[in-house]
């Protein structure tokens, strides 16, 4: 039922434009009555983002369940990676949903309001796990908007390339810049990297002998003082061998 | 006429509500006709926010007034500060709005929707500056996400102050928090470039003699390799006096 109404309203939507769709003109094609069109959906915006009241649940049940030993930042990305897992389940009405999306005004508000919600889940969490932290309230709101823009970058590409390619690469990829600036690299490995040539030195041995059972855990950065943090990131990025 | 159809809308806006005042409610108290309200206002919902256009242009004039010398996130951080400074300009009148905007449901996604532009507008110009650097619009997007929610977690503690207390000190230490995340710090004036970090060692001086005028300006930082990069950047962040 739920879903005959969305793929009528879609159909709709399509051939005759969202304005000129009325709830009538869909629970006629779905053959229901509007009472189960309201049952579903408190409005014809709703029809357009079924999913997301159930993602932004998740989402909050996620963060909900999360300990001490979460790292923040890499969380808040874990949790985003929930909507585009709910954008993925569908691409094609995804897709379609986007290029609606892009011509109706009020559906971009309703979306700006659902992306809102999600951004203020994350930041949230975030200022319960920052709280006591110098300007915590203030790092999170940042840390979350920054999610949220880097994963709907990667999203909306994903989306204007119709859907084709792996979405959850892009993604990554996007989370990850957001986590080299904020938090733990995405894929910080156990094992240590090679030293990057020449600067960060590692501490000379006794006798210089390296001990392969027990790589040296020690790395030197030294950086300007007036260098840019984001460049003195990238270069302890280079140096961990997590660039 | 415009600034007497404000006073008058808010006046009924704290009197009786916003969902219960009208247009025409507007017009009588201010004694205009309703052709008067319309010419300065394309609906109710934008007499809430009657200045937004103008430091919109105003934004998007500064931007393209910008030049190959301005250091990017400095320059949209500059931007942001614009949209602070129309809000400073009456500090009763915008902390009346924000609470309104809180109780509103309709104004709260206008709301959204100025920032949304506001966004884009940073955006934009990011992009431009960052063509053909890697993730230039990854991080263009990114980074205007991460301004505005800086400036406005700034903006709204000062709002529930009651606009009490300086408020551009307030933003220009969350945009600092920014600035040192992506771009130069907040106090690296338009000195030279600096050498890429991580190419620590200053070049050489005759003599090697320090120069007592110039702090010494090389950090070195010692971490454990398995250390989690944010830790790390903390560490950073307090060597370099940022944190």
């Amino acid at each position: 039922m739920r879903d005959a109404l969305v793929a009528a309203a879609f159909r709709l939507f399509l051939e005759r434009g969202y304005e000129q769709t009325t709830v009538d003109d869909i629970v006629a094609l779905a053959g229901v009555g509007r009472r189960s069109f309201f049952r579903y959906f408190p409005s014809k915006e709703d029809v357009v983002f079924p999913d997301h009241e159930r993602c932004l649940a998740d989402m909050t049940a996620f963060l909900a369940a999360s300990d001490e030993g979460h790292e923040p930042v890499r969380r808040v990305c874990d949790a985003a990676r929930l909507v585009l897992r709910m954008y993925a389940e569908n691409p094609s009405f995804s897709v379609q949903r986007y290029r609606l999306t892009k011509q109706v005004p009020g559906l971009r508000a309703y979306e700006l309001s659902v992306v809102w919600r999600y951004e203020r889940a994350l930041a949230e969490y975030l200022r319960g796990r920052f709280t006591g932290r110098p300007d915590g309230n203030l790092r999170a709101d940042v840390i979350a908007a920054a999610v949220v823009a880097a994963h709907n970058n990667a999203l909306r590409s994903w989306l204007r390339s119709d859907g084709t390619g792996d979405a959850s690469t892009t993604v990554d990829h996007a989370l990850g810049y957001v986590q080299s600036a904020f938090g733990t690299p995405p894929a910080a490995p156990d094992t240590p990297a090679a030293p990057a040539p020449g600067r960060p030195q590692r501490p000379g041995r006794p006798g210089g002998v390296e001990d392969p059972e027990r790589p040296e855990d020690v790395v030197v950065v030294v950086s300007r003082r007036g260098a840019p943090l984001w460049r003195v990131v990238q270069e302890i990025e280079t140096a961990l061998g997590r660039g």
